[in-house]
């Protein structure tokens, strides 16, 4: 066995309360090296009274690892623990002291979980886990209100440049809610509302206000109240990071200087607050000069950002935050921060905006969840630019799977287009069929699906500016076939609990072979997901225990003869298989 | 190149800020498997601007790996990165997604630090990385007062019971305080004196109250003053897990169940609060049914021990806290501890008491330090038990200063023995000369050292309760060649910045052999430490550059001749070197 591959990391997403009752234990070890682990566990203080072996099952690998895990409910919500490894003859202990051929005399030098604070559990919104999110542009989602136009406006599905305003606004959403309803989603996110001069409103001027181009606080109240007679939820933009250099404060210390009362509230790193030769001599977001970087330490502004995140949530009863630039922010902040928004709302979802690894704010304390372009990269990388083989995607989902502990993986917020991104039906290069198989990977995967306005009807775009179209209405403008199969998945989705909180596992994943299967395995419920991401038809072959399969979307029986299902798929086509164990 | 060994970790003791302009990077790759390692780092909103490889130093190895590390000062408090890293011919890059041959574009998909921010920054006091520490267990250290002895107690020197008394309190150690400043200690470290019903006053009855059996308020606030005028540090042992069944909210529990006001001050599983059958029917430290697990979690209870915390502080003017089983208590109240003790004292030193990897605990926002029991456990296994080669103490030595920050390492609680371990001496099997060896590395290693009242004269003892006898205060059954060598070497740590701040190097560890080099280089200032720690004469030879080294306990030039340097050493002899380049 290759000792220097085990890993294990007490208290971390390696060791963590899942429940108040349960820990989850996790152990790293060279792909296909191992063929046991069992942790041995037992209480501190009487070890032989309360001594537990736990089999360890192999739940992912990836290139480099196989991935151990295990739920242990210790008798007195503490354990200390080590590992029993085991190919062949050989056996092997590994404990924090070290790894060696013979057992270490419990329970000293062995891993601990001292005990299980419910405070301290990774606690996400439960109705997160269930939603099917949609994220909207106001500007460009629907002209609800043309007295609040900006002027100028550009007509309604021009291209977008990176300062033209279309008229979108809060009562164009009010509109259409129909068609949320219609397509089955249960959440929206709108991109920022607050008033800001741009048409991506990223850069704030007052955030106690709505953008009088997009309506008022009572329009987003009323718009709030119907979402949520439809069970419709509501997450806003925050925009914490920066602000508009047309923030009154900000143009207090351009004005005054050092003399400021609201000096502190930047970080000026030379006085007077100015761009010089191209750049700030303040922070700012990127080196953009027209968006100054908050001092989120500073008392006042702490106090001020938080008495908005409360604000809205008591105004208009908004159900969670995303949160802009997240990962630009200190850490003090967004603790207090989700301790003000819980307070407010103790179901209230918080999503950061972390494109890398946001280990650091998932541990419970500060975000429920975070953006997941990791993901998008993965799938899009698979399904829409053939970048790898079905070995390779497959290890890397499950080395993003093995990244954060369970609960965040739960509801984290997968994407696969978005306002920053290129829409995905253009990076298929407009394949629908490709478009397809992404969906419904995103569709029938752990974690909240998001999807962005107006790819559910066929909406094209490159990069920012061009992924910010404006959304189509016209019905017979509208890819209705590509909105019936949204719907349709959207509506699985949400009526099979498996697809979203069943343990996920690749069946099929090979190398140099762009054919997978995986399966979602939950409580009376067993989903099976073949794809073909080829380009030519094929039959593939899967041995199966039991005859009791029929296809997810028909209902049609599909027979598993002599051990061996048999399935042929057209050219990137795609079958989901259902049984009732 | 073993790519499977590689490891690093955004955000973590892996790529953290170490002051506010200079972030540390470390990499772990296979040991002896890789030749060069580089930083490769930019700005993510400027990568070709501010582009800049930094050449990474092999800082460390251990059994397995080797761990390279860089300090790197980004222009703008931010930027993102991967490694290049060479052997022979091959050369190959690691980013966030994944590792290969080719250069990934940057900055996508590289590791990113996105901002220092000072407040996130771990920052320990400045006087505990000077600090030579010296811990008191008041009841007995000296009895200074006789009025307030318990009745009965034992006559001092007796053998120590797990219940018996012997008078000391805190009039006693105000009487010595010129044995301490003989000794050269900077700082104190007293086991509880809040008011409790046993010896060790590991279960407070009343925490705004001394324990009548050791003084009042006005004593303490006395002994803090007289050490202050003798630039002595005083930290208090605060025991914020448990409290003795006999703690008022307790017995209001006990009395009126769950109509008691205080019901949700602990951990009832189920009422009556009884012991049943040996256990407990709610929570306690281990199994003891006298020690009831306070419930940290209640905005109550949190309150009333932050108010304790804040308290002493302001009452006392005491400098820092040592927190008993400080890892079974809840994250979310050990930030708030931190919160209301820095604001109540900016540089008090807060010191966990965590026996196995601190983690979790040493990330700026909760403790500055942990008591480094595994520090005590290798140290001793090497020189006291033989249990291991120069390279196996010296691969485990490095593991742990890898496991932390470099802002933790320099701060944390380096120990040989407590009130919970026998004394190192009677570990040592009364050979004074391993002890003694033992205590040079302990004075001339980084973090901040802890000396067990009494080890310095020669007290011996077994584990709990015998190694908590009597100070010995008759000089003529002192042990004074003993209290001389410890008083020159805590004299050396003091007058030598380089032993306290130096960096840490082996430069001799041989498998199969105890006989080990090692360095400290400071500015100015650099030391070498030989140890023979085998039972035979021995003659080491160095090869070394120049010829300026001299022993630094005597002065006498110690030549290099034909750059070799040869030092013959006693039996568990050392000899300390020092230069200044």
């Amino acid at each position: 066995m290759q000792w220097e591959c085990f890993h294990h990391s007490p208290r971390s997403h390696w060791a963590y309360a899942y429940d108040k009752d349960t820990i989850h234990l996790r152990v790293q070890t060279k792909r296909d090296d191992v063929e046991e682990v069992i942790a041995v566990t037992g209480d501190k203080y009487d070890w032989d009274g309360c001594h537990e072996d736990v089999v360890m099952e192999k739940v992912a690998a990836d290139h480099f690892f196989d991935y151990w895990e295990a739920a242990v409910k210790p008798r007195y919500k503490r354990f200390s623990y080590g590992f029993r490894l085991r190919a062949g003859d050989e056996t092997v202990f590994m404990t924090e002291s070290g790894i060696g051929h013979d057992q270490p005399q419990p329970p000293g030098g062995y891993y601990e979980f001292p005990y299980i604070h419910e405070i301290d559990i990774f606690n996400a919104p439960e109705w997160a886990k269930e939603a099917v999110f949609y994220q909207i542009m106001p500007d460009r989602f629907s002209n609800g209100d043309p007295e609040l136009n900006p002027d100028p406006i550009s007509e309604w599905g021009e291209a977008p440049a990176t300062d033209n305003f279309f008229g979108g606004d809060l009562q164009g959403i009010l509109d259409h809610l129909d068609h949320l309803t219609d397509l089955g989603v249960t959440a929206v996110y709108l991109t920022p509302i607050f008033q800001s001069p741009s048409n991506h409103k990223y850069d704030t001027v007052d955030y106690m206000k709505i953008d009088p181009h997009l309506g008022d606080a009572s329009v987003l109240r009323k718009l709030v109240d119907a979402c949520h007679e439809r069970s419709i939820r509501v997450v806003l933009d925050a925009v914490f990071n920066h602000t508009s250099e047309q923030f009154p404060p900000f143009q207090d210390v351009l004005k005054n200087g050092e003399k400021s009362k609201f000096k502190d509230w930047f970080h000026v790193n030379s006085f007077p607050a100015e761009v010089k030769d191209g750049v700030p001599t303040y922070d700012t977001f990127g080196f953009y000069g027209n968006m100054p970087k908050l001092n989120t330490a500073n008392a006042q502004v702490k106090e001020y950002l938080l008495e908005v995140a409360r604000h809205w949530i008591e105004e208009a009863d908004i159900d969670g935050w995303r949160l802009d630039v997240a990962n630009e922010i200190d850490h003090h902040f967004w603790r207090d921060f989700r301790k003000t928004v819980k307070e407010a709302k103790p179901d209230a979802y918080i999503i950061g905006e972390v494109w890398s690894d946001s280990r650091p704010w998932l541990q419970g304390d500060q975000f429920d969840s975070v953006m997941n372009y990791p993901f998008a990269d993965k799938v899009l990388g698979f399904f829409v630019e053939e970048a790898f083989d079905g070995k390779t995607f497959a290890d890397q989902m499950n080395n993003l799977l093995m990244r954060y502990p369970q609960q965040a993986n739960e509801v984290i917020f997968n994407l696969l287009s978005s306002h920053d991104t290129p829409r995905v039906l253009t990076r298929a290069g407009e394949d629908k069929r490709r478009l397809k198989l992404a969906v419904v990977y995103l569709l029938t995967y752990i974690g909240t699906p998001c999807i962005f306005y107006g790819d559910e009807v066929g909406l094209k775009g490159g990069g920012d500016p061009d992924c910010r179209q404006c959304m189509i209405w016209e019905e017979d403008h509208q890819d209705r076939e590509l909105y019936d199969f949204y719907k349709l998945l959207i509506d699985l989705r949400k009526t099979n609990p498996a697809l979203r909180s069943g343990r996920f596992r690749f069946l099929k994943a090979d190398e140099g072979d762009r054919r997978i299967v995986y399966e979602r395995l939950g409580e009376g419920e067993h989903f099976m997901v073949w794809m073909n991401n080829t380009n030519e038809e094929t039959e593939m072959q899967l041995n199966l225990n039991t005859d009791d399969w029929c296809d997810a979307l028909t209902d049609e029986h599909v027979p598993v003869i002599d051990g061996i299902q048999t399935i042929q798929l057209e050219p990137l086509g795609y079958r989901i298989m259902k049984r009732k164990p």
